[in-house]
């Protein structure tokens, strides 16, 4: 889906931006985790993504950092906003100038490419 | 400080209240550490909230539990009020139906009576 009309972007942001606009799926108990092979291919759209292993869950991270307290908060808000327009749910770790982002499918308890999307959406309520 | 005429407090609450109504004063790196005596007096007025140690550093740590994220959220952005309006700033883990707020004094690595006055404050815009 393209927005150039509407949205010029350069290459690098028009690819996030595609990531970000393909629909989040209703994530049931048994919904697929992401592939290896999705996960390099996805993954490669959210470069500043980590992929992290706590209590055996993988898990998408990455840290953004602020000016000020309020600065954070205010991102922080943001991505509560589109995690609840996709009903789907990360971990935000608010502290002064600092919010770490984690992405994972609580119900598959490991990735899905939903996580991948909700990460290119954060990205975009970064700035 | 009472509000009885305002606001009517059982015993236990009156108690945390008058906690929360102390001022906060500005931290310095000299301040003195809550001294052991002082962490046992001011933690029995905010019995909910554990006395946790990370990296060596001591701090006052209590997860509240709502019904959606975004409850959670709301709570968090009340937090963050009071932190702004003190001038002291906590971690706030926001997950769905839960916040994980932690408290310490960052300018002298540990717990400073300041922590104890927001955990209280933060008690009171729980609910």
């Amino acid at each position: 889906m393209h927005h150039a009309e509407t949205a010029p972007f350069d290459d690098q942001e028009e690819t996030m931006s595609q990531l970000s606009d393909q629909p989040c799926e209703a994530c049931q108990k048994d919904a697929p985790h992401a592939t290896q092979a999705e996960i390099e291919k996805l993954g490669a759209e959210i470069p500043e993504w980590q992929i992290v292993e706590r209590d055996g869950i993988m898990k998408l991270e990455r840290s953004f950092t602020f000016r000020d307290f309020q600065q954070a908060l205010d991102f922080t808000h943001r991505v509560g906003e589109i995690a609840e327009e996709a009903g789907h749910h990360p971990a935000l770790l608010t502290e002064w100038g600092k919010v770490t982002v984690t992405w994972w499918s609580h119900e598959i308890k490991g990735l899905h490419k939903n996580d991948f999307i909700l990460a290119a959406r954060t990205d975009e309520v970064a700035t």
